[in-house]
């Protein structure tokens, strides 16, 4: 194959905020698949903010990128060459795999997408490790009961925008917090939340809060972190469940983020904070991907994708996430699919 | 009777740190039982952390007491007019009574006393609600397994020195914080505790614990709050439980305690925090009441109790608490039991 392989490789820690030099972009030639291995080109690729944890150095539950080493994600792609990986050429799969336009991969590494059952870039949103995401953390963590409120931040990422629909399938008032007019106006009016806030131009929180939900919260399910957070455990209700799925707004933190102790308002509210990753559900995947694939093609699951063109801004494209600019999941195209 | 009654009542609000200006002893007629109420004699008043929040005029999941209105608590005493109660004159009994030499209370408010079963004071302490308070937070909420590291702090105090026995008894390796050199003694020679730390003297309250708990910590029993709280969620395991019974340490602090985030840890910890009320557990007290008791008998069980003479120093005593002047229970011995 004449083209290079275009591929993204840490190019340093960042200290704080990453920025466009924390990615390099090199173009090699495409890798030649080992037996067994097939030979994947991408068509889309997630950014996910979970990623800015594997740019540190730090131990966590993920092993850290090595700075010169690839950056990989989830990724939907197009099998050029099987080469005994157990699928065929021009399958399309599913798995995670290397920042670049070739990879290969083990077959026992990859999933099968089927095109006939919905978008295939919904592998990596709402039928993926996000939509999954929600399932778990909401169903499994969080548990909104018939009546309760409902709290999700990040409401309009491609977690919450789940979490929130399969909460008010559930029963309760839905309230999230999102980043501007537009995406408030996403989740009233596309998804059917009860009320949205847009916290870019809310200076009260907690005001905000009392007002979207009266009767306090039941059930919080929090992406965010940080000074909302500390707003939203002002009014939690007795017995509440607050499901810890992600922190964005101290991802980037320089220092040790600080804030009110919390702990004392646990005991008066026997609440329950529990953090979860979706990778301990991976026995139930099966049965999460079925049910939201069951209810998107019956349309009680809405989902919406922003779409970046081009691997060469895939790091624009992750950059974003912290910048709020996604509504839904945020993709990277890469590929054409070939028809 | 010619005695005066001795009873004291809340003579304003601490702003802060209560002191003894926060009481205000005064002497009144013995009251006179209404029909169904008995008439008590106070033998041993509890005097606990927890009273700290019904000072305060803010809503919490008890009723704030009121500026000039009684100080409650756990009493024991001696029935000295039945009055119809239910009870006979020269019963022991227990109840939330008034910090006085008297008090009357309806026979539905009251629980007898069996004084052959064990000496009547730790109706207030180990068989009563602190020793109930760590049964039903160690074995519901932190639920520690043989071979787990468990850790509690307020570790010689007596809720915190029963959870570490009953942690001991399910197999777990406890490590206890305590505020003296003494405490440390107690808690590894009379509780067999694996390992107790001196906060008084350890500047490191982290790398003491890396010492102490070489394999991270499973679960967590937690009377105190603040920095060394926050030591030990830098230690946490994977699925580890915390339970939060208390929060001594920032009970008397004036402004809102801040500390740092521990929500991300949570997340790739997956591990659970939750609060809780032993009210909530009523259902099951006689359970507790009887498994407690049980272990007492057999020797299983030990248990200590620092005894202040006198009602007039009962606000000394409840001020010791938060100066860690006590080992185990602190009561208050208000009057000799009749022969």
């Amino acid at each position: 194959m004449p083209e290079p392989n275009r591929r993204f490789v840490l190019a340093k820690r960042p200290d704080g905020k990453p920025d466009r030099e924390t990615f390099e972009r090199r173009e090699e030639d495409v890798p030649e698949p080992e037996p067994g291995e097939a030979l994947i080109r991408t068509l889309y690729l997630s950014v996910d903010p979970y990623m800015r944890g594997r740019m540190n150095a730090g131990e966590s539950y993920a092993e850290p990128w090595a700075v010169g080493g690839p950056l990989r994600g989830g990724v939907v792609g197009e099998v050029v060459d099987a080469n005994g990986s157990g699928f065929e050429t021009g399958d399309i799969v599913t798995g995670n795999l290397e920042w670049a336009d070739y990879a290969t991969a083990p077959g026992s590494d990859l999933q099968p997408v089927d095109p006939d059952l919905a978008p295939i870039s919904t592998a990596l949103g709402v039928l993926g490790m996000p939509g999954r995401t929600a399932y778990f953390g909401t169903r499994e963590v969080a548990r909104p009961q018939p009546g309760d409120t409902f709290v999700v931040t990040g409401a309009a990422g491609a977690v919450g925008s789940v979490a929130g629909q399969l909460a008010s399938m559930a029963g309760a008032r839905v309230v999230g917090f999102a980043g501007s007019e537009e995406k408030v106006a996403f989740l009233e009016d596309d998804l059917g939340f009860d009320v949205g806030i847009d916290y870019s131009t809310t200076d009260d929180y907690r005001a905000a809060l009392e007002d979207a939900a009266p009767d306090g919260v039941d059930a919080y399910f929090d992406n965010v972190g940080g000074e909302i957070t500390d707003a939203v455990f002002t009014q939690l209700n007795v017995d509440a469940r607050v499901a810890i799925c992600g922190q964005i707004s101290l991802y980037n933190a320089e220092e040790l983020p600080t804030g009110p102790r919390k702990l004392p308002t646990l005991i008066e509210k026997r609440a329950r904070v529990e953090g979860f990753l979706v990778g301990d559900f991976a026995p139930r995947f099966e049965e999460a991907t079925r049910n939201l694939g069951r209810w998107v093609s019956a349309g009680d699951l809405e989902y919406r994708e922003t779409v970046t063109e081009g691997l060469e801004n895939a790091p624009e494209a992750f950059l974003g996430l912290f910048e709020g600019e996604n509504i839904g999941k945020q993709l990277v195209k890469v590929g054409e699919r070939d028809d």
